[in-house]
């Protein structure tokens, strides 16, 4: 098992203080910049894209951004943010008709590949590309629409996805992003995620080091307890 | 004829301190935000959206913010961006089936509303919807295409823009964006433009003052070569 | 000058008697049948298809039936609506990359052919295609949305049609569609208008020859006057 | 299990006398009323809207009316129809990217939601989403094309659904669509369906009331049969 | 003016042989293989793509290849045909939104750039980019549709056209494309056309060259005529 | 079993001199003429269409002709194809809505249907369609894509189709294309496959037969060593 990740969703920061907001988050413990781009096509909403994360960059944030696209189609846009500074890059299986490709595109780009899982995505889209996978991600609630709790059902989801990663023996990391808080991280690490989004939960409190040490505490309890 | 507007574009500020980037080309004399918004569908870019806007109102913006849209389709995103704190909208003819709807959809949200036109793009868009209109932006570039200079047809275009709106009897501003600088400004509103976008032109300048009092005086130079 | 046509829309009669409310306003003095079809894509409505405008034909309407396709692409309804019995079959420009060949095919369908504007389409469309029009159908409002009422700037783009029409010297109807009522109607018909769609103005009100006759009387004083 | 329903599509109804028909429907025994909307883009038809359901309403009609959108995308007309009386909102889950979130917004509208299944759409849709689902729908023809008959290899998969509806202890319908009629009723029931469309084996029979005693009763004979 | 240019169109050439057939038409007089591309979604056909250019180039055909696209969008496959031999390459205006810049990109690749007009297209896309044509393509059927004859109105649209580029001053070709035929090229041209694509015209003939001689007389005759 | 099937695809074959060079792969002992159509839109580039194949069928080539669909959507062009020669016509799950719908379509038009399986796609496409399907094509690259080898992954997806070919107890042919050598044939046979294309490895070669005649070879020796 590998060490869990907080990842707090830009989405949430502070955009006119975005470089500042970003490093303080880092500076509480966070561990990788959850990236969300949207398109207005995918997904109802419009946020943020290359030259957002460009600007990070070159503001000197160093740490991993983890760059979730809700914006179909894919692949146009994926150079650009490898360029920009993308450290992962993801996707919704249904915004590509060549999924695999779309995967061996991300990896040739020096960039990590991942999937992104709606709430009623099937699963069937991993049968034939875990090789080509570094981290798999559900969500936990539907992207882009606004107030929305945690969706019971993707605990069993996570359990089925932590089966699937063991059994195929590759390094892929298991993200949720919707929802999740304080009071369930623990659960939700338990059915198998190790990789935990967070938006409000992190940037709507005043010190976000309070959070994510909670969030921690959670997590770590629970590996004692797994022990 | 109203005092000329400079309208610098954001897309060239630094996004990581937006707020405090956008302050200090204010304080420089800037006179609007303009906010150039593109969603990789009706152009190969993608930049920012609503939210990013209203950081700009919460950070304590208080100048108008002049939003461009290239995307398509346009109404439903429209309302977001009033909300938003914009006060200009803008959009293209050829991104809304319904271009009279659309224009009274912007001034229902209590923006001011106007119509783009790309380089190639006919005026005849203009001809039933003058009384519609708040302002007409003339691309002297390609939007959402890189590494472009002023095309020079578009001094034509703002001649006939300018005697259409002349001829009209409203109170229209004609804007222009791609290439302004200081050394073809006075060219520009020669030809018709009275609010002027730029983005490298000042964002790229280490003092911003003095690019925007250069182009001040090339346009207070041609006010009176006029008288 | 060809007798003017009133034109109920049908978007306004009971939809659940619809044979026999059609057959009452016809024997009120309707002349034609108005027959609007939304596709949910190219407005934000769905009406009605084929299946009901064949309905009305097997009820025993025998009234000219006047097809609005308000939908995009539109060649492959056409043909249907033509065995449905639709006798005018129009369309959007817009709605269209082959609008010279839609013309032909309503055409070869054994139905007249017209062409749509909406409120700021310009009249350029028709430069090169007057011989293969029967009707021209200028949108006085913005179709597929509600609670709207006649955009004056219709007046003038009328005046610019008739000439066009009287110029071409071929034997095209003038239809006008959007807030046409009866203390109105006098003066759209002294711009140029000779076909004219009323939907609530004639459906909503108990009895439907007292708002024929009131739109009658008012042409017919038009119609003196000139003389 | 629950009481068998009987749904005549008024695809096949008297258009020109709609309110009428199914009035006639209902007495003679129908006990929900199908309504079958398509935009000419999921499916090459255009059939009724909104419009038409309320007129159905406003005509007295009080029977459950069971809503299946053959549109896509579905989120914009969903409010329309539950506006406009509807009971039931059943969608192609190929028709949402946000299948979860679509079907949250249906029931958020105070109707039944539901996901119709194409003859060769997998059920691994369902995966994660029974808690949501009122009805499952399973067609037994491909909508939109005329002249088809019931698609044998439906039976198979309506006892795999019936399998899911049992092991996930919720209360959902399984409605099925295509070809149902007195002689196969019974066959489709013994598969697991409890919600039958038909449509022309009821409305172009002389007598409602005949064929719909004859479907019951071939239910009835199965019932006892089980017993 | 100068001097005609008789450019077979290889859709009506023998696609099995067409090395062989190119060769033989070029043998016989031509001077321009006119290569029309077509994509199943612009227009109802599919042709040929960049491969097939580039096998004539590879056959050892060096006369100038004339690119139609009959595709929507445009700019992806542009630098394909470029690569694969073209020397025109020509679009619809309806198929870009970014007409400027899409003819900047042709020119860029090292190939003329020209714009096609539909029958019903209007000139007025030809308003602010006179500068960037080497060609301009008038259609005088419908593309994509067979079995058409020359469209009358297209002489006076090709007289509209000749003026507009008479008065830009710049060396801009006139071509058009359907139904060209020896008993109507002479009146084509006089309207103005300098390059002329026949398909069946001339591929269907036993003897190419007595076609394109044909041709020529006719055009000889009416230089005659002229001086 | 049914024998080995060899199909050499034309997208790599002389397409100047196409006639001659698909008479010389089926006399080297080539068994089906597979053709590769590509629209622009469903995969990035644009190949050849029904001219094409007819061409060969006056070419007087009356080996089965093999039609890879890759566009979107399908349905229009299939009658196309069909009247211009082919014998099977495939197509991907995800450019049809209504798959049952189109694989029916397909055998009515007297063609051998089948479905087309990206690397990434999951096999749930076939579980109610089986008794409809003459072909099962699985990708062992991403199709529209140059210079890609053989994904390793395909393998097991040949096993698990040939698991269902052999339960369902049709006459399903089992295709592979990508990547496929006389270095790896064997492998992929014995992993199910019966059908094989291959563009490069044989069109590239100067002697066709050398080639298919070690393929045969490879294949021979399989079926010895099974046996």
């Amino acid at each position: 098992m590998q060490p869990y990740l907080i990842a707090p969703s830009i989405l949430s920061a502070d955009l006119a203080r975005l470089g500042d907001d970003v490093k303080t988050v880092l500076d509480a413990g966070a561990d990788v910049i959850h990236f969300d781009v949207m398109d207005n096509h995918y997904v109802p909403n419009l946020t943020f894209g290359p030259a957002v994360c460009k600007a990070l960059r070159d503001y000197g944030i160093t740490a991993p951004i983890d760059v979730h696209l809700m914006v179909k189609p894919v692949d146009r846009i994926i150079p650009d943010f490898a360029k920009a500074g993308a450290d992962y890059i993801t996707f919704h299986p249904e915004a590509s008709e060549h999924i695999d490709r779309t995967l061996q595109l991300i990896r040739s780009c020096g960039c990590k590949a991942g999937l992104v899982f709606n709430p009623a995505t099937p699963l069937s889209y991993l049968d034939y590309v875990m090789d080509k996978i570094d981290v798999i991600l559900l969500m936990s609630v539907n992207p882009g629409f606004g107030g929305q709790s945690f969706i019971p059902a993707t605990l069993d989801k996570l359990r089925q996805v932590r089966s699937r990663i063991d059994a195929s023996g590759f390094d892929i990391r298991l993200e949720v992003d919707g929802g999740v808080k304080v009071n369930n991280i623990a659960e939700i690490a338990a059915a198998g995620a190790d990789m935990f989004v967070a938006g409000s939960a992190i940037f709507d409190q005043p010190d976000y080091a309070e959070v994510i040490n909670a969030m921690r505490q959670q997590l770590a309890s629970l590996t004692s307890t797994i022990v």
